[in-house]
């Protein structure tokens, strides 16, 4: 155990990676005898549960995201440093950095997930997944430029292939994406084209196990499926995604292979563990699960290095009942809580109880007004869990930066129904350049003379 | 005259442009008998004189951009085309798009200015302009960059060059800039690093002229002046810029040349005309000013077209005094309406008399708390123009799409001092590369080994 007086130099906790377990680590070290450095790629915390609302137009980033330096500003003991890790010297106790190497006495790394497709990397470009605020930005760039190039196009087999919007991935995600995208076509965009009606459009969710929302229990998942259609999503369960091209999506099922004519696909399939995962193992020998996740101790340390944590997404923790902890926000916050704890009870000489994670439940939304709500002792679904999923959101929203915005933003659009954020933005003309070539959109010679009315 | 009854075709109105000048257009012909089509290369009209508060990181882009199609919707009679421009043939009366062809009856160019570096192209990628969202997310990355370089920069004299922002342009635009950064550095960014004291940047703004905000009165750019000062920012004029490099700006003043060592050099110094001006001049034979711009008849038409209407930015109309109406959102709105005038008129055989502009003022924001408003009757400044200037822009930016969010999210930051939007964005990994190849900022041994607190 470390060992501390005035005499030696201050402990010092490097957290690699500002989401909730690392945010929660920082903040519960705030008042310790320790020196926190808390490393991040990007200078601000992402809310990621609500990143799908940035992809379909009803938030902004900055809606959702609290710069670091601002949340941690109180704390005089933590630095952030805004850097990329890139390699791990156990032996040492040294962290490389891209511009820099620091040392540490305890590091605690946090590093999360990024998208899998399953050893398929090439198809990345043709179907985005949804972890950074430029992917948001990215399907909501691909949604709104799918609208518009229908509009455009003439020939109604593509038109239609621009109005069919699949999704890859039944989870939470998933859910949340084609509730939200069946709730433009069907209501936002109603009024806002000429060519095309635009509550024609299709939305696929493509899933491979035989229920949306497999983690959640059976009757749950029903009616999630009974909300989506209502919606206008088209479930599909049993149908596994085994081929992407830019027009085009393969589906497996029981009774064959469909080909599905699609300009938008979008992956919300699979997760793998961060690079830092990889480095943990090489350097430390810990093993990891088949998503590349560290399979941790009970008190979320690398076996054999006592000093060095794993949590959040990027640990597999399965202490508990054999089956490992799911991805979701509130287990990366009791672990980054969690660890604070056991650090500081080290410098007490005293130890701590494994960590063990309280479940509160699951939530997903399902459009404007309906939601399913799993809090283990009760089930509800509808426009009261609606308001429980809108509640809880905005309650760990405004922990860090009083997001008092979001909240009326989301008032506004329920009582409008508009979006506000439906812009198309990216890299300078590449925008109109990409649905040229894609798509043969040009009018045909009579329209070309008279526009119609 | 157009001729207009039930058996012909329905007269066509093309409008290039969805800035102030083409969406006045368009909402003003909302309702009458004719066919109109907007064409913008971006699917979102914005409020171009709030996008410094984007690139400063108070607002969001969606907080300042409303969908065109939204906006326009409820006129049944228009279209919106997301397209852009490429050529005209008058005598056809045909309008060349990246991906077709249309024809006009009536054509209304109100396709605006881009950013004018005066010969010196090649400082577009040192000196970024503000015209487009890209420009504001990129200025916000820069300055906010800025900021973590010094934070990593150990070298006082480079860490000095972080900490320099230069402003290059004493209008309107370059003032607002110059005051929002001094806000960030000696307010909001105060308590957020831990190497580097914020309040010890520099802001300079540098004018070529011998007051800043040269179109108002000499005692509103003493005051204007005076309140920067008071914020921090070096106001200095009769200082032109003559070369930019990476890290330095050469300055020449009466004394001679001075080179300042700056890694943020901000460009608000000059605009020319968008390249329809330049289109239109070939096509036509219009005569265009300096900077491009189309020197247009009494009626807003280009000279021997009275179909095709040059407004806004793009426009110089000089026959109310013989100087050219400014490059503000109130002429261009004024002149939208005015072209939709003339053509209603010319169905009922009318004449329509001369446009003339109504001057209601002008108006600069410094800070948090001050601006100057010059009303040609009144003249004030402080708190009370400060509040009106809210009050304007508030006005103008809800007429569209109801943006009371953005009246709140003032109202927070006025009471907060926050600033929500501070997001680093952009290309995956570009941004620490960026500084990492730009400056040098390894900590030294010493520092690596035991980082202070």
């Amino acid at each position: 155990m470390v060992d501390v007086n005035s005499t030696t130099p201050i402990h010092q906790v490097v957290i690699v990676g500002g989401g909730f377990g690392g945010l929660y680590a920082a903040q519960s070290l705030g008042r310790a005898p320790v020196q926190v450095t808390l490393i991040d790629k990007r200078n601000f915390h992402l809310f990621q549960p609500l990143l799908y609302q940035v992809a379909t137009g009803t938030l902004s980033p900055a809606d959702i995201a609290s710069p670091l330096r601002g949340v941690l500003s109180k704390n005089k003991n933590t630095k952030v440093l805004l850097e990329e890790a890139v390699d791990i010297d156990p032996e040492q106790q040294k962290l490389k950095l891209l511009g820099q190497e620091i040392r540490y006495d305890t590091l605690i790394v946090a590093t999360g997930v990024s998208h899998h497709y399953f050893g398929n990397d090439h198809w990345e470009d043709k179907a985005p997944g949804l972890k950074t605020v430029e992917d948001a930005l990215e399907m909501r760039r691909r949604i709104f430029m799918a609208f518009e190039a229908a509009e455009k196009e003439t020939d109604p087999q593509k038109r239609q292939a621009w109005l069919t919007f699949a999704i890859a991935g039944g989870g939470p995600t998933g859910v949340e994406l084609a509730g939200a995208i069946a709730e433009l076509a069907h209501n936002t965009l109603k009024e806002d084209f000429r060519n095309i009606d635009t509550t024609e459009a299709k939305i696929l969710l493509l899933e491979g196990m035989d229920r949306i929302l497999p983690p959640y229990p059976p009757e749950l998942s029903a009616k999630a499926e009974k909300s989506l259609h209502e919606l206008g999503v088209s479930v599909q369960t049993n149908s596994l995604v085994t081929n992407i091209t830019e027009d085009a999506v393969t589906v497996r099922r029981k009774e064959g292979e469909e080909i599905i004519p699609t300009r938008t696909l979008l992956w919300a399939a699979g997760v793998k563990a961060s690079g830092m995962g990889e480095i943990l193992a090489q350097r430390t020998g810990v093993e990891r699960d088949r998503a590349g996740r560290v399979i941790v101790e009970a008190d979320l340390s690398v076996p054999g290095y006592p000093n060095i944590f794993a949590i959040g997404d990027l640990a597999h923790f399965a202490h508990q009942d054999g089956k490992p902890l799911p991805g979701v926000a509130p287990v990366a916050m009791q672990q980054g809580e969690y660890v604070a704890k056991v650090i500081q009870n080290r410098f007490k000489q005293k130890e701590y109880p494994p960590f063990h994670y309280v479940d509160f439940g699951s939530l997903a939304v399902i459009g404007r007004h309906a939601a399913v709500v799993d809090l283990g002792f009760i089930q509800f679904s509808g426009f009261i869990a609606w308001l429980f999923w809108v509640f809880v959101h905005i309650y760990f929203l405004i922990e860090f930066d009083n997001k008092l915005i979001v909240m009326i933003q989301w008032g506004w659009n329920y009582f409008t129904r508009k979006r506000g954020a439906r812009l198309i933005t990216g890299e300078k003309g590449k925008m109109l350049l990409e649905i040229k070539g894609g798509g043969d959109y040009h009018l045909p010679e009579a329209e070309k003379e008279t526009l119609e009315v």
